[in-house]
């Protein structure tokens, strides 16, 4: 379901930073918050204390939904200033994620997919910072969290739940407020649509036209065919089921390519070329029909799926599960906890009209998982509307972005606050920093790291302040 | 086990304040922090809404291991206080006490009691919340926390985890501190003592000189027969386990002798007269031995057991399950994550010499649930030593209660305030208010609502600014 993914990762090859780390596991409860079930098992988490003193902050980065390796690799902002805080760098492996499988490869199966949730991510997270603090009531090293998109959530989250473990945290491109009732639900696909907009008015009206095109193609022979052969794909469009998956994986795509509309070429979800919206609307920068339409589409397929030519099809019918992020639990908490409700009209954005249906939702949910969403959960849990209540969190959103229509963009409190960047797709500001970074984004890691600076200080002060008492 | 018990019931009357109350009741899912098990069950809570007028604070009493009507009943202040600020009451009652139960009288059992913890409690009241504040993204009732002992630990726990629910706590005599390496084992039963030596030195010596005396008297048939008179027990000492089991029902009774030590009779837990601690050390003014010694403690026995003259003898085997307070899933929660460690060593206390022995501890835990316990996780989860890192908390302590021993004397920031009341006992300043009240309990109940007032406005204040942004 592309209403309920927040990386939609299709390749992934290896990357010109050469950050190295260590690989080390840490053993956690199954269930924190609970005695029913008294198991353990071992989350992954990388380290590098190379420009570690043993006083220095740990610079926490909270994993998401996926292999703890790709947000280390991507998260070139924590490795570049490292050295002048003398950090030790920390990735930690979300539960059911990755390697970090409670019960190896049958982890994600109804019986025991259940133990996969934030708050037993974040209380592995403490077990795991205690840990590295030598499992001492008073810890000497300041935390500081960082994630970007799910992850970023949890690093506000880690920071309002476990404000004695951790002193702030650097929430990139979160969509805190993506839940039932915050925002509409057309606003990530608007903004999408806005993403194609702005290089071209035509390239998003072009891709508006096509779906009735291709759903009129497939319901041909001939048709079908010509879309197997324009789309190179690696299977013929048969049925129904296969034109919905289809149809899917096109929206995945504009998704994804709006999300990773960075200034240069990066692998983060899949390799692709600077700027790829400019780059696809190529294709699309006058008014196409028929047969032509569909052949501008296969050529921004082909670019998407194929950057660096190691393919031969477009194997459509991977979905979800394309590519290296491991990230097939999501499904599970979209359908539990993180239940973002996503829409669209096919005016106000470049899709076909799709509303919100709750209840469908949650029967497919339940068929699947055996159980219901708890669409109020997360916000009762993690503050809803009401974030100022926290304190010592940066919330930064590229206005690029498609999920900053979920995001804090106005500072809610002195501690409190929103970082908004222009030309910014999904947590620029956490990446490798690149001689074609914009001005603004690098504007934004500076105040990220006046804030940081601000809160060891606070830290160590409050240290201070406890050892005299 | 005594050192496990937070409070021990022994008999509860009906009390003089005439509190009126609705009994209502919430739906809560069994499992907050996960979906393996998705039944939901309810929990009872107590409303009084006759002072409120739509717009005004919600008072929220976090229940601990009993009944809530007890606790209702005894925590006058907020009834005394609610015109003023023309509050609705809350008394929520803690999963698994009263009648809270999952699964019915089977909830205890060991296949059903795993979801006995702190953090579902937590969560409980933090949907229940949500439900009083009508479902909204945007609550616009301030909500302050109250609590006592267990009671008063939830209650900044509370605050700490929910800060976008809970505007403010008032912890009474929370012993926060009394967990694994942050306070002397021995601190605990040292003040238990202090509190009778206070009154005279002979008293608590001659308590310390008749564990000895007792245990040689039932070494024999005709001392036996002795203490079975003497004491009026139901049933005679016959083997080394009723032995045990009526030393351990004494030191309770030390322990909440000095815990309600209250200028004023009251039957919170048990009823007594107004000081008992003087009332019963009267018998033991003088230094006693044999015969004379142990006639002096049955006295004692008889003051603690029978003040309203309505039993025939001390049901000594009754133990912890004694009385209407309902608490036996503490131990339960003492053996999982409520880990607090007791010792005694004879010298700088009046009880009889013994160690903490966690290895002992932890395998009759095992022994009895099937769980080993995580003496770790509540500092992790809820602050250990650095609770500064919350804000909006009160914790008060009186310096006659033992508990205070785990409780936070200091004030740890602007925020967190520590509040000390010499003189009083056992959560004094939230018992109704009484003519025998001592003046430092009523300076620190004005300090309470000076706190309240604060964070009462201040919410207001964000609530406005969030409005205008």
């Amino acid at each position: 379901m592309l209403q309920i993914i927040l990386y939609i990762a299709v390749t992934l090859t290896a990357v010109s930073a050469d950050y190295k780390y260590e690989t080390k596991w840490c053993r956690v409860p199954l269930d924190h918050y609970g005695f029913q079930r008294n198991e353990t098992f071992q989350i992954k988490y990388l380290v590098n204390e190379e420009n570690w003193d043993g006083s220095g902050p740990i610079f926490f980065y909270t994993g998401n939904e996926g292999q703890i390796e790709v947000f280390a690799k991507h998260t070139g902002f924590m490795w570049e200033i490292a050295q002048e805080f003398r950090a030790k760098l920390v990735f930690a492996e979300h539960r059911y994620y990755g390697e970090s499988m409670p019960f190896g490869n049958k982890s994600l199966d109804n019986e025991h997919i259940g133990y996969l949730s934030s708050a037993q991510a974040l209380a592995d997270y403490a077990v795991l910072l205690n840990e590295l603090q030598g499992n001492t009531i008073k810890p000497r090293n300041p935390v500081i969290a960082f994630g970007g998109s799910y992850g970023g959530m949890l690093a506000a989250y880690f920071r309002m739940k476990f404000p004695h473990l951790v002193s702030g945290a650097i929430a990139a491109s979160a969509p805190v407020h993506m839940f039932t009732g915050m925002a509409p639900c057309g606003v990530f696909n608007r903004l999408v649509t806005s993403s194609f907009r702005t290089v071209n008015n035509k390239c998003s009206s072009n891709i508006r036209e096509s779906w009735s095109v291709i759903k009129n193609y497939s319901s041909t022979a001939n048709g079908s065919e010509f879309l197997h052969k324009t789309f190179n794909l690696c299977s013929p469009i048969k049925n129904a089921t296969d034109l919905t998956v289809l149809l899917e994986f096109l929206e995945s795509m504009y998704s994804t390519l709006a999300m990773v509309n960075y200034p240069f070429a990066s692998d983060f979800l899949t390799p692709l070329p600077a700027e790829p919206v400019r780059v696809v609307c190529q294709y699309l920068n006058e008014t196409l029909t028929g047969d032509k339409l569909l052949q501008a589409i296969g050529k921004v397929m082909d670019i998407f799926t194929n950057y660096e030519k190691k393919n031969t099809c477009v194997d459509y019918k991977k979905g979800d599960d394309y590519g290296n992020l491991d990230a097939a639990g999501w499904d599970f908490q979209a359908c539990t906890e993180m239940v973002m409700p996503m829409c669209s009209d096919g005016h106000n954005d470049m899709f076909e009209p799709k509303p919100w249906n709750y209840t469908e939702f949650a029967e497919a949910c339940h068929k699947k998982y055996n159980v219901y969403p708890r669409p109020e959960m997360a916000k009762l849990e993690y503050g809803g509307n009401r974030l100022q209540a926290a304190s010592n969190i940066v919330f930064s959103n590229g206005l690029r972005d498609p999920w900053t229509g979920g995001g804090i963009l106005d500072s809610l409190s002195d501690t409190v606050r929103a970082v908004v960047i222009i030309d910014a797709a999904h947590h620029l500001d956490l990446m490798p920093s690149n001689p074609s970074d914009p001005e603004p984004v690098k504007i934004a890691r500076n105040i990220h790291k006046q804030h940081i600076a601000r809160w060891i200080d606070q830290f160590r002060e409050q240290m201070t302040h406890t050892r005299r008492t």
